[in-house]
């Protein structure tokens, strides 16, 4: 693979960016071959900055969830932003939004759009303390609900303050919910959860029913908001909320990511029952009521709606899940491939620090296919059969060349510190 | 003017946005007759969602610097979205736009960008706080950072230790802001200061050199880092950081609105003494590393460096500050218009509760000219003599006709309660 520009890049990008680059989508924490930067992105592909082409598996860590430049969005972008984006108020487009995605979503009475998901989870935050004018927020230890300083995964420069009164539980323990709840006592205002156990560097686990309604439970009885954050899962699992398929309903869910294909929106959706609290409370942004990303959220809600994307991507996702389960058997290779079929993780037996993964992945990059060593991936709409056919015939030589230098493999040194940090602590 | 198409969207929205609207763009605490809806905007113009026709003075409350729906932006940003717009990484885009920034912007040697200015001031603190170990952050009260809990200024759902370390000094004021680095004594992180003073409901002020020199000095002295919120006044008064103008070099420099000319992206610009604190924090977007934003801001700015806009907009702001005085003169109004010419705030005399400059402020409407009765409003580059011509002409009709009714005028009940609550804490 030509690297040429992608290292250039790189090299200016240490002078201007701090760390040479950011946040989640940063090559920090990824194989060394794998690019920073992308010059071109279609249906289910991406071209680096050196036109290397893959087949991605991150979509954009979740936006796309219809293929990159689908025609279909951006016909409706492109038509909104020369009629109007950002403009001195909203579009008529907002209320039309906002009573589509309350249409959509079972539990949702109103709905405030944002940028960022974690404008949604800290609106919703503050909101659960309004609404019930009590203080602790509980959260799952290790899920990620944002990057503020009250949430974000790596606390450098938050104060202990900027946590006070979030506590922590274990997903999926009735016993250790429980616990938090008689521990907030009479000052419980709100419990966060994903819609599945989605942390990172670790295996996915999907809701356990039991503890999902005790925690619907919980919040009724001491009047608690429960906010399912949907920001990574939203209509990745169904049309709605994705606790609907266990048959629990929330009082506040935050989306973003993927409604509007990769238009940049956010969203909390609340019960009528949060009203007030939502109401009372200030937060605004100075693109939060732009049309563009609105007009797109409208069109790709509305594909959403009358296609079959969602059983398209579940029937991909099933056909990769045993073509990759046959070859890492065939190789005789322990490989856990974790959560919902269209989200899947992929970690390897026997990896404590994820070089095996790590090689693994580079040997599918080389083949031109992104797959992701420690974050699940999404799948999306653009995807076919044969690109899933692709992915099992790569994955079944990279299994084949891991297995082979699997001795020989040494750890990536920016994870091996960070592991080594961690167990410091 | 009509108003059907608005009403009636504003009574949908009542059933699915808290208020019918939230955030800074919300009419609920403008004149009756403001509409809530738009459907069009085009160089200095805007169209409501009835057709009806505005010169716009908010310009976005920011961000429509050229022109609305400019077609020089519009065609680079159209021509992104079809290569690539949020993909797995960034696009190239991303090393140039912080290249041409920190060429720009003289005390900046890194950048980072992200969607809100909420979020740019919000790394800032945590900076701040990462880079000096310190925990005091000194803001000048009365002054907007944006709508995050520590610093949204309607503190509903806000809990007391959300502000821990947040303290408040009086802008311009030398004594009091050596009085409160006094008080925080080795706990000092940061210093906040906007450009100049742009709160809402009372006249601007322009910054005492004296003033933001001293807040240089003391942060020298004590090791905290200066931070010039530019998020509303960037671009609008130098090329450069706005404090450049007096000859003061921040630490850290908050930017949005204006730079992508409407397109959504913010920025937060450091000197290389911040690098260490910047590269040690943690904080991202689904949307932050989005090509499309970048491309338009790099032409953005590009035509900022190589056009005469702001001398442009500054002609027309003298244009209109002398042609307002003259016909409040002639009317025999208390008239006052503070701020940069190009950033203005009108405010009336003898009119405590806003009664009289909402009257105007409806009156001007009611002409076409959308003016704002108590946030400062802005020029863009779309706008001509023809305009300005057109707004004193309306102006002079206004006067006469408010003074006419002055004493019949209601106050505006939502601001009148606000200011019964403000007075009764």
């Amino acid at each position: 693979m030509k690297r040429e520009i992608d290292l250039d890049l790189k090299q200016r990008a240490q002078k201007v960016l701090p760390n040479g680059m950011y946040g989640h989508e940063s090559t920090l924490l990824l194989p060394e071959s794998y690019p920073q930067f992308f010059s071109k992105a279609e249906g289910a592909y991406l071209w680096d900055a050196d036109g290397n082409k893959y087949l991605d598996f991150m979509c954009a860590y979740g936006p796309n969830v219809l293929g990159y430049a689908d025609a279909r969005i951006n016909e409706v972008a492109v038509a909104q932003l020369e009629k109007g984006d950002a403009m001195t108020g909203p579009s008529p487009a907002m209320v039309e939004l906002a009573e589509v995605m309350t249409d959509m979503v079972s539990h949702a009475d109103w709905a405030m759009f944002c940028k960022n998901g974690t404008d949604a989870t800290t609106m919703a935050k503050t909101i659960a303390r309004a609404q019930t004018s009590k203080r602790i927020i509980l959260v799952a230890a290790g899920a990620y609900h944002g990057a503020a300083p009250w949430c974000t995964p790596m606390p450098s420069g938050v104060i202990d303050e900027d946590r006070a009164h979030i506590q922590m539980y274990d997903y999926n323990s009735v016993k250790s919910l429980e616990a938090a709840v008689a521990e907030a006592g009479d000052d419980l205002a709100g419990v966060f959860a994903t819609p599945f156990k989605h942390d990172a560097f670790t295996d996915q686990a999907l809701p356990d029913p039991a503890y999902a309604k005790r925690a619907r439970e919980l919040c009724d009885q001491t009047g608690a908001l429960l906010i399912v954050d949907d920001i990574r899962a939203g209509f990745r699992l169904t049309r709605d909320c994705s606790w609907e398929l266990i048959g629990v309903r929330p009082d506040l869910s935050t989306w973003g990511k993927s409604f509007a294909n990769g238009l940049p929106i956010s969203a909390l959706l609340g019960s009528n029952s949060t009203r007030e609290g939502a109401g009372s409370i200030y937060a605004t942004g100075s693109f939060w009521f732009s049309a563009v990303p609105m007009v797109a959220a409208l069109k790709t809600l509305q594909i959403l709606r009358e296609s079959d994307y969602l059983e398209h991507m579940i029937a991909l996702g099933e056909q990769l899940r045993a073509g990759l389960q046959s070859a890492a058997d065939e190789a005789g290779m322990g490989f856990r491939q974790t959560g919902p079929v269209q989200m899947p993780l992929f970690l390897f037996d026997d990896d404590p620090d994820f070089r095996t993964g790590f090689a693994w992945s580079e040997a599918m990059l080389r083949r031109g296919i992104y797959v992701h060593p420690w974050h699940n991936m999404f799948l999306c709409q653009a995807m076919t059969e044969a690109d899933i056919d692709l992915t099992i015939a790569a994955a079944r030589e990279a299994f084949a060349e891991v297995k082979q230098a699997r001795t020989s493999l040494e750890p990536h040194p920016v994870v091996a510190a960070m592991f080594a940090s961690m167990a410091a602590e």
